[in-house]
């Protein structure tokens, strides 16, 4: 039996969208998923990318692990769960856009930024060692951050550092040079719902929209 | 720049929902994320939990792998994405419900029924060898199975595979045990949206909702 | 040689939209195209579907004739164009919405009700035959329309029209029986883009957004 | 109601590109429309031609039909939809050009290569008797093509003949004669947004910008 709340929420979604969603479920099942767009996310529960791209079923192709992070091209037989959800997008979608979306109080930068005070965890502390040189390249773009300040630093030094991961793919290289797919960096401050890009010529992040909307 | 279609579902978002919502982002990131269930998904498109769920920002923490699948318990120092994500949800989150949700026409699935056919990909291939097991188990249990019916016999026996394999995480173990947290398996068919339960003493799997609702 | 108008609109598509287009456009060719609607309208310079619902290539699956008419199923071997673009949505592409959508100052209308005072070409005469009866309809529903008022009502009750039309096609009616496929009428004034939808229990207009939008 | 894709579309139009366009349409709606060319494209929702061309409301008279197919001329009191759109360009609005533009991996060419091998459909089936011949025009010009290279010669000829079948209608030979009147053949590789135009001397479509653009 499914908990409760989940009971509730699909007894609501059956009664609400699906009714007018039906012919499309069953048409994105007979044709297939193209969705324009994998984003790669973060598990934390206020972040869900089809909330905040006001996205219907079939649009979107999420791969969500703790702290959004691409590790580097490593194909050596082992298991690379994210790695795999990129060449399944790639390979079987040809998915034109990759977003790497970060967010802000994200509980996996602050498990790396505190590491040193107490348990790593059994995974959670090798997971984090993939964004390890993120404080560094922060602190070198803005000495003496602290805080809060240095936990958001740090989680745009992280999605810059997945960035770089990803395009050690030859896949990605090959398509970004042909024009094939692009790539985006963005951050969401979850205490408003402020989103903002990276600017890859400067390293920082902006507003998505321009200030007049 | 976003990519338009981003860009305008983040406008549309911004213009319709998160005005009544802001309040409550402003107080999970003051307070914190507190889940009511952590949800290990498929990437694809057309199985968003929060949609199936209705579920608002701040209910569901979600991990989202290529077929949702679960790695046995093998802390050996290495990143393993899927079991960090579970050990945050344990360790830092405390949730009290574990859902693994597959689906129909799993593209996973097909590519590690398919695996002898042709190229295995150099993540994909590895990745799937996670359910390594399950088209044995599937045929056991309905001997004769072809096509279609056998994808989603498979699908259904690599949500028990994954369950299982939850099962050896000791922390997953102790909470189960001391009745601090529940464990279900679950099944989107994503041509009608019909969503079936699994019943761990049949393993066998049925609707989530009553047939009058 | 292209007419230079197209040629400089091409030119600037090239330079401006296909960049980051480019991977999306390579995305449909390699997994078909998934259009969301079909759209049934009318060959008016004025009225681009794509235009006024800002959609991208891959989203409307579109065919405009004269007057945006549905003639009645007649499976009689013959050629009927627009029946066979309703059965290339319905069986080669499951779409889910079809939406006949007329348009204010349609010269089609026009032709139908002047048609008694000169000659009725060749072909637009018997082509807007299809509509015979509407003129009868928006009177019985509003007595002593004349001139501007009465061509909108027509070009209403045309699209009512076309709609019971396309409810005579089998796949029609058992799609929508269903709930695979839901069909809208919509009209649009095009001397200021303010577009009305068909509420089919009164069978009037109103808008399409809330008033406060 | 409309679907909620198409409500957001119109939204974003009308906060948007309506404002500044507002002007234009109220003109458009009082001197009515003249527009530069009638396009004759194919309802495949990859080959919008206001989005290739960058066209504005009021540029473009559009008439879409399963893969773009002008009949020919017979005005035998039946009802011929694109003639009727053919006859409104022409007496209605006088239009200088008319294009026919086919595009790569069309449907409905697929369905007239592949009719010996399955149903033809009740409406499709006769609809694309009307390209009857192209394959074998496209293979006399190149003996043993097949697949993809068959698919686009076979669209390529379809687009000849519907020209030969336009210059059968006796207005359209008058105002091409009188220099009223010039004609374009087109075809769009979707997978990479290239327009090819046809030589009509050759019979061979080569790139409609010059290869320095």
């Amino acid at each position: 039996m499914l908990p409760r709340t989940l009971a509730d929420g699909y007894r609501i979604w059956r009664a609400s969208a699906l009714p007018e969603t039906r012919g499309r479920l069953a048409q994105l099942a007979a044709l297939g998923q193209a969705p324009s767009a994998l984003i790669v996310g973060c598990c934390d529960s206020r972040v869900s990318p089809e909330t905040i791209f006001s996205a219907g079923l079939g649009e979107l192709f999420v791969v969500r692990n703790v702290a959004n992070v691409i590790p580097p091209f490593r194909p050596d037989g082992k298991q690379h769960g994210t790695s795999a959800a990129i060449e399944f997008a790639l390979h079987g979608l040809s998915v034109p856009h990759i977003v790497v979306m970060g967010h802000s109080q994200c509980g996996g930068v602050k498990a790396y930024l505190n590491a040193s005070e107490g348990s790593r965890g059994e995974f959670i502390g090798p997971w984090m060692d993939l964004i390890e040189g993120t404080k560094e390249d922060a602190l070198a773009r803005n000495p003496g951050l602290t805080g809060r300040a240095l936990e958001q630093a740090v989680e745009e030094a992280a999605i810059r550092m997945s960035i770089r991961n990803l395009r050690t793919f030859p896949e990605i290289q090959r398509r970004e040079t042909e024009g094939m797919l692009s790539i985006h960096g963005a951050h969401l401050d979850i205490s408003n719902g402020n989103l903002n890009i990276l600017d890859e010529e400067t390293g920082s992040f902006g507003p998505a929209l321009a200030a007049a909307e």
